[in-house]
């Protein structure tokens, strides 16, 4: 890999060789960051030159990512997601311009696919025909899909509250999917037992460090999509801390590759009831476990796997923390629905509860402008999409009983 | 519109301006039918233009759509869904080669944007506030995705078998939900009223001759991604019958403007309990009324909306028909999810249930070349997603347990 140079523990900063599976750093357990050599994608890649591919998918910015020249592209389409200027939503909520991309128009319906799709790539270059992970379920059914379009085998670890629409879905793809009575954290500990037991490619995105380069794509995209004119501010949930860590990843690598000359400020959006990262920056004190109290399962992580990288790119990107409370996410659910058409799932909307949150606040000022990143679809957990937005008017095929109805509700 | 002569009745001849309201023929009541001047087309767009085209949506196939030229394109992103060359699924099914069209991958997990995205177009041409329609689901949720993020009303009248992921989402849309205690006949039949009193602009794809006109860019993209190169056969799963019309005019689009060469024969799959049409095809007769006795409830129509559009699609296509059970409709969800990465819901896995079938039937040879048409997301339907993928392996977080599982399975 000509534009890797190495991959470099981001605790002890010893560097090491980016073969396809390096894990975690061998001397003092820390994770591991992949290091590019910026001058010679500057020489491989310019923006117009991207501008001109048809390619769109995440593949189409190659020279950012960390794989070998000769592996194939997986088949299943992942990246490219839609990338909305969000009018009606921006004017609600007060604020100059705000961008919604969504990443729930994703294969496995989440942004997870991203880094599947790159899981894939190097389990092929590592000669290794299964990949495992344990997940609150997006990463897990985002595997399954991924690996079962390229014929890998999976084994996957779901803590039992997972939604029943994501289990079915990585069970329709054909993994293996063991159900762990215990908390995510249990269900972390046993996978990452089994793996190492039976040697198993490790879709675990806080242990592998190929995987938030994976995501960083949807940081690339979005510049793109911007034209390279970046927004003051990208707002994300965070829940294991892997996705925001990806995400300024992929900003810090167009800036160093001169592709934008400004770097976005993140907003850190998590659950009030499982919130340990934004505490540690509000309160400037270590990340401390939490309780994980919220219905937004996707970032219920009360034990954060890769606290430091997120916490570093909260830090150095000058960012801001924000709470909310689960009637806000159900709430910006809604909004995102009603105002842009866009279906999210409760951890999806988190990242817009925050954004309205923080204008509302005055830590977002009312003339910034605002990329909201919605990461999963709504599809995905219909028990809470239910409880968001309400029950039909139900009524027999009868047009006197439809305008009682109507009467009743106002309407017509 | 330059492109557009006239709309046509399918039943007496008549025609008629294409004005943005019409409905069925006011003479007979037969469906109308949008005719265009291919050589005008012809003359305003080449297939070498259009593959430089950078809008990756339906609407980059504008020249052969019936939209005024001062109209804008709907903000959500409907249509370019993945195109996929499925080789494993290919061999075990036993046929040359096969693609996978998956137009779950769509805003709002179903082929049914293209439609209702076409329904906002026009009816914001119509100068109407609120479009309304009835829906086993799928045509419901695209219209209130669809409607919200152009900023109209919508009014949507549902069966109450609805799965409770279609209602939830269409809900969250911020549509008024009418769940009718009746058969999706009775529901059709409430909307047809409540629209004709309150002035609705209809979008009921067997009444508004324009939705089958945004269903066809499905097979726009089918050509261009086998770079205008048709296969010999194109699977559709059918119903109301106005998926496979669109599918079929689209190909006769391009065939009249001479984009491609050869036209595809259809494979009309319906479900053995619900084949009102593919019965009607094989016993030469006319269609009759049938039970809807299915699990695929987007394909569960006992009196389809559009029978003549969619025998004549099959008839003049020299198409054939398959009856799949819904066994065999499961089998496909799973096959499609484990070979492909494509998590279909019912109605979306029936073609590739009915090309299987067909293939081991000796109804299509084997030396064929195929597109199957997933036409919705797995994630709209996880009930039966669950019946068909089976449950997880649960057990207690501990390495013993994991080993005694594995063992019981024969794994590892």
């Amino acid at each position: 890999m000509k534009n890797v140079k190495s991959a470099v523990c981001i605790a002890c900063g010893a560097e090491y060789e980016a073969t396809p599976n390096i894990t975690t750093c061998p001397k003092c357990g820390g994770i591991l960051d992949i290091q590019y050599d910026y001058e010679y994608i500057r020489s491989q890649l310019t923006p117009e030159q991207l501008k001109a591919r048809s390619d769109h998918s995440m593949w189409r910015y190659r020279e950012f990512l960390p794989v070998e020249g000769a592996s194939k592209v997986p088949k299943l389409r992942v990246g490219w997601s839609p990338f909305y200027e969000a009018d009606r939503l921006a004017e609600m909520i007060g604020i100059k311009k705000l961008y919604i991309k969504d990443d729930g128009i994703n294969p496995t319906g989440s942004l997870k696919d991203r880094a599947s799709a790159m899981a894939v790539v190097k389990a092929e270059e590592a000669g290794v025909d299964t990949i495992a992970c344990s997940s609150t379920g997006n990463a897990a059914s985002s595997l399954a899909g991924n690996a079962a379009a390229a014929g890998f085998k999976t084994v996957i670890f779901v803590p039992e509250r997972a939604p029943k629409g994501k289990v079915a879905q990585l069970m329709m793809f054909g993994a293996t999917v063991i159900s762990v009575k215990g908390t995510y954290e249990e269900t972390f500990r046993l996978s990452a037992d089994a793996i190492s037991r039976w040697g198993w490619y490790n879709r675990n995105a806080a242990i592998n460090p190929y995987l938030m380069e994976g995501k960083k794509t949807v940081s690339f995209e979005i510049a793109e999509q911007l034209d390279f004119k970046m927004t003051d501010y990208v707002a994300v949930s965070v829940g294991d801390g892997c996705t925001i860590s990806g995400v300024w990843k992929g900003f810090k690598d167009l800036y160093a590759a001169g592709f934008i000359d400004k770097l976005p400020r993140l907003v850190s959006v998590q659950a009030e009831g499982c919130c340990p990262l934004n505490r540690s920056i509000a309160e400037g004190k270590d990340w401390e476990p939490m309780e994980e109290n919220t219905i937004a399962d996707s970032i219920a992580v009360g034990v954060p796997r890769n606290p430091d990288k997120a916490l570093n790119a909260i830090r150095e990107s000058n960012g801001i923390v924000v709470n909310v409370s689960d009637e806000e996410i159900y709430e910006s659910m809604r909004l995102l629905g009603r105002t842009s058409g866009v279906f999210a799932e409760p951890a999806g909307a988190t990242g817009t509860a925050g954004v309205k949150k923080a204008v509302l606040q005055g830590l977002i000022p009312k003339d910034a402008t605002v990329v909201s990143l919605v990461t999963g679809s709504g599809l995905k957990d219909v028990a809470n999409a239910i409880k968001a937005a309400g029950e039909p008017i139900a009524i027999a095929p009868d047009m006197n009983l439809l305008l009682e109805a109507f009467e009743k509700m106002n309407l017509k």
